[in-house]
């Protein structure tokens, strides 16, 4: 392995992750618990929904003609012939001149009408109902096919499904619906100095805070995180593990390494059981990232520190993700907001500064890459090319949202 | 039941609900599974963090003062006295003035050193180093407790944890973390009207779409939803479900009953087993909704409406659960925009009027409450505060994220 690693831009090492990513699995889920995941398939209404001319108010279902001119003062005066039931269609002979007929929310318009009076304007003396004001020709009244017609396409493939559209999916006639199966990442921290959360750390040692923060962001973006534990950096350790890894899981992410002896080792493990593609990434922070594969399956050498690796997911794992999961359009909540103060950056670099959005305002928060407190206190990323060298006080950013 | 039911203020009928809110119970999960859950207690750092003066890169540890004027015409030239090794404190005597040691990144910064000179700024010349920059105090490290301090608050009791608060979790000692228990929220759906997905509605027949819908949106909001499926409108099938989710849950949303008579049936029969609080709220769309409590259990009636059904679950329901939840701070999505029409308002009710969102610009969706389309099309909701009559063309918003 070089001592100095070769800085490839950020678009060439997505490209290469791209090129590398497993193609989109599938697997059938109830549309209630479908949330979040992906469509494999387009969805087609399967029927005009609605599948009748509905009323969406209680009133009198009438020929709009009869309510012309209808007020307080000089209500129109209909008879009622009938009251509709809920679920049914009405089979009696239709809504004639001077009739009309009461109708719930979600009824079926009777055949001759044309409009729903709600029952606010309206005053029952026997059969005969006043109508104190006029219907417009289709007032209050959902057409058949108006929300949805049979056969169009209702969401394309690849759409990521919200809460909502599980109730539309249901309306289409789906119980299930087939989604892209989570992509197993197995997560396998490495470094001499790392101990889990439940040990005290003497001088010299931390805690592992990656494995968790890894796995909860890859369990919120879709995925099945598989934690392999804490590994000491050793070849034979390395390979044991990856050798397991590997073939229980689609990627595999090594995270640590923060030193040079340690990505190297990394760097020289994978090489040894299968390939390095990208070696260093011009992304700050987040330079000394691997990206590799080993029978087939894409693996990554995280940087150690949190904040950094967390760069490296949302730039770099991210997109092979999404490509995983067949997503047509990529799935980043962000936020506009106006720079409290300048930004420099080296050109040549992408560079993501954390950055506390508080009213419409995002403030950097500058501190060494290893500090995991500006990860908590900030609210996202603010992402500047590699092409620019720096952002201006006052204008306007996405920020990307944790 | 009157036929009018009496209108109320959403505040009137949040502070009702809050009134009713059962107390937050709580349950321990794993730290790498808890994101999206609510603290339970405040976490504490437990030790410092990180617990010594650590390097940030891998270079060489140096005393500043011995590296002044160095750069690359004139480096400095220090001893190099060994090799720091990772997860280890360094027992050796102190650096002392003229030698440095080599450190690898997240090594122990050893003694008398106070600086690190990057790796890329030196080179090696047998026992001597060549420092070709400068280090000024403290350069290059993290300095023991600079992330946090024993005994600081890191997250207060009712934060919502994100997948990097994970990470910081794991460094304050947290395997494990106290969570608010997620609350059991029973999903009844009534109507006559309603088949489930699976059947083919005949005219007069639609599909349930607002129960998978409530289901999806509760799971996402960190509830677990139970559905007990369709119920047609007669009192005894009403009082029969609701005796057996009431005990089974800790909230019952009654979904449906869009005509008049379900939502007095509905009424009538939370009126019959326990008490109705609230029968009408100032809300659009949303205003025939019910709140009401059986055996101390809040039971809500929500209108039929899928669109409106949303509405009442964000502006009602959901202060509902934050208060279960023990939320410190309500969490909504939102994001800034431009209205891009004038949207008029009747002054009195807060009205919620869905908004497709692009570039920036939020442009209303006006369509018949009905509809599912629009909840498809759209982005979010703009809400209009009751005192407004409206909000202007190119005014400000926040958006509400589905």
């Amino acid at each position: 392995m070089s001592r100095f690693f070769c800085v490839i831009p950020v678009a060439d090492a997505v490209d290469e992750v791209l090129r590398i990513a497993p193609p989109p699995a599938r697997e059938t889920v109830a549309v209630e618990s479908a949330f979040g995941r992906i469509l494999s398939d387009e969805v087609i209404a399967d029927s005009d929904i609605p599948g009748f001319d509905r009323s969406v108010v209680d009133g009198y279902a009438v020929r709009a003609a009869d309510t012309a001119g209808a007020g307080d003062a000089i209500p129109a005066l209909l008879t009622c012939t009938r009251r509709i039931t809920m679920g049914q269609q009405d089979a009696t002979t239709s809504i004639s001149p001077g009739t009309c007929a009461y109708i719930p929310t979600g009824g079926v318009l009777p055949a001759g009408a044309d409009a729903v009076v709600m029952v606010e304007y309206t005053e029952e003396a026997g059969e005969t109902v006043l109508l104190k004001k006029p219907a417009a020709y289709g007032e209050n009244v959902l057409l058949r096919d108006e929300d949805f017609k049979k056969g169009e396409t209702v969401f394309s493939a690849g759409h990521r499904l919200s809460p909502q559209d599980a109730g539309v999916l249901a309306a289409c006639g789906y119980a299930m619906v087939t989604v892209a199966r989570k992509p197993v990442v197995g997560i396998i921290s490495t470094g001499n100095e790392l101990v889990p959360a439940t040990v005290v750390p003497v001088p010299g040692q931390v805690r592992d805070a990656n494995a968790p923060m890894l796995a909860a962001y890859l369990a919120d973006y879709g995925c099945i995180p598989r934690l392999y534990g804490i590994v000491r950096d050793e070849k034979e350790a390395f390979e044991a593990v990856l050798a397991k890894a590997v073939p229980e899981c689609d990627v595999v992410l090594l995270s640590g390494g923060s030193s040079k002896d340690d990505r190297d080792m990394t760097a020289g493990t994978i090489a040894a059981m299968g390939t390095v593609l990208v070696h260093g990434i011009g992304i700050a922070p987040g330079k000394p990232t691997i990206v590799g594969q080993i029978q087939e399956k894409p693996v990554f050498g995280l940087p150690g520190h949190p904040a950094s690796a967390f760069v490296v997911l949302i730039a770099i794992v991210r997109p092979l993700l999404d490509r995983m999961l067949g997503v047509s359009q990529p799935f980043q909540r962000t936020n506009r907001a106006t720079l409290s103060v300048n930004i420099p950056s080296q050109r040549g670099r992408e560079e993501y500064v954390r950055v506390r959005l508080e009213g419409g305002v995002a403030t950097p928060l500058f501190g060494k890459s290893g500090l995991l407190n500006t990860l908590v206190r900030s609210s996202g990323l603010v992402r500047i090319p590699a092409g620019a060298e720096g952002l201006e006080q006052g204008s306007e950013v996405e920020v990307i949202l944790w």
